[in-house]
């Protein structure tokens, strides 16, 4: 039988430990093409590339990973599946995965995070996908413990195949060598950032900002993603780019709007 | 009665006419405070500055628009919601409005839409807040025709409030000047795009690409947003940031994920 073809992706740029793990991982599962920014993009949200130019480049592989083929391009997560469909890979890919993300893209984090906008692209392309995120900013995280829960449950999207018009968010807890607790299906927690900007002045004696903040969840609900993720389970939440807020549609349709 | 204080914001830049429009149109509703990025930002999707630092900037007030005050900002559309809400304003506002967009952010094109992004940004804050865009990428678009309607809209959201965890997504029809026909609420149609990739080699002999293509409409549902637009209707389309797929939970937990 065929390998099924998976393409490799993430927003924190080809080097990531992160995204190596992930294309190892993948490579005992499939035929793995990489195609992933040439520099981190987190924070980046579903941006494109709409006024300025776009490299690609092939890059050495590396045998102890096991890709077919890699490319690294200048561009964001998404411009990055844009070529990749478009332009380098010769078949529609059987499976995107993106990730292994450097830090939790849980809850509403899922609005800025480059690494699901990646997933979110192959899913408009109608190819399913999986945005992967480990609870751990280190760039020494390590993802071994995760590995079978990862390899569970892309053997179970190829098989089963993930539902039109949604991606899965896959959130893993940062644990020791014993790995998760175990997989459960949730849904996006309610919260926000209480961001706070960190004021400087400059050697020219101009203002500046830092963004920085605190993560404020607001639903103590458990069935959410990071009630799953506190209990040291893996998250997985269907998401859905369609965000037409259906149950708004009939209040709205009440307002005066064409007298 | 105290007038509305009114954030308004874009993310084709503090310049563009299409903010210059939606100011005014606002300045004779409520109190406007403008916070707008100082260069154009389209295509930025959900995108904020986490690795890089932020300038803000008090800016003149054209007294021909009527904004109380107005800054300008080196960040995306969701950097100024946030410095707006942490830095600048000394109260919430009653309302944010982003836009008016050159150019539709109907249908899928809300998933790259920095002037949505602005509109969640402020929503997930709990802020009853309206994206709007013209259908027309013109810079010499003409916003009068739109005038009438789009302060209906905020005229109605103030008095109604917005639905918790929704955010308008409003779309314009280019027309003449007797307007658009009406305003319908509408579901976001299903679409992608083809993307095409024009390939060019620049002076130093390197391949660079320029991201191009056409828009796909796959639903011919008399109840989208696209649908509305074609027949010259303004479509509002109740928007959600809680991304759960709802529908999709008890298909996923029949998968073997915990063995």
């Amino acid at each position: 039988m065929e390998k099924p073809l998976i393409l490799v992706t993430n927003d924190d740029g080809i080097t990531a430990p992160g995204l190596r793990a992930l294309i190892r991982f993948m490579g005992e599962i499939g035929d793995v093409v990489v195609v992933a920014p040439n520099s981190p993009q987190s924070g980046m949200g579903h941006a494109i590339t709409i006024d300025s130019t776009l490299y690609i480049k092939k890059e050495p592989i590396d045998p102890m990973d096991g890709a077919k083929e890699e490319y690294s391009c200048s561009g964001t997560p998404a411009d990055c599946v844009k070529l990749a469909l478009r332009e380098l890979l010769r078949k529609k890919p059987d499976l995107c995965v993106s990730g292994i993300n450097h830090g939790s893209n849980s809850s509403i984090n899922v609005i800025y995070s480059g690494t699901m906008s990646a997933a979110i692209e192959a899913g408009i392309e109608g190819i399913p996908a999986i945005g992967f995120s480990l609870c751990d900013y280190g760039w020494n995280a390590n993802f071994e413990p995760a590995k079978k829960d990862i390899q569970q449950i892309v053997h179970e999207a190829i098989k089963n195949g993930i539902p039109p018009g949604v991606v899965l968010n896959v959130n893993i807890p940062k644990t020791g060598p014993e790995g998760p607790r175990g997989i459960k299906i949730c849904r996006q927690a309610r919260a926000n950032w209480k961001e706070r900007f960190d004021k400087r002045i400059n050697p020219n004696g101009k203002e500046y900002y830092w963004l920085s903040g605190e993560f404020e969840l607001l639903d103590q609900g458990e069935d959410t993603d990071e009630f799953a993720l506190a209990q040291n389970y893996i998250s997985v939440v269907p998401s859905q780019f369609d965000l037409t807020a259906y149950h708004a549609i009939q209040q709205l349709n009440n307002w005066k709007l064409n007298d």
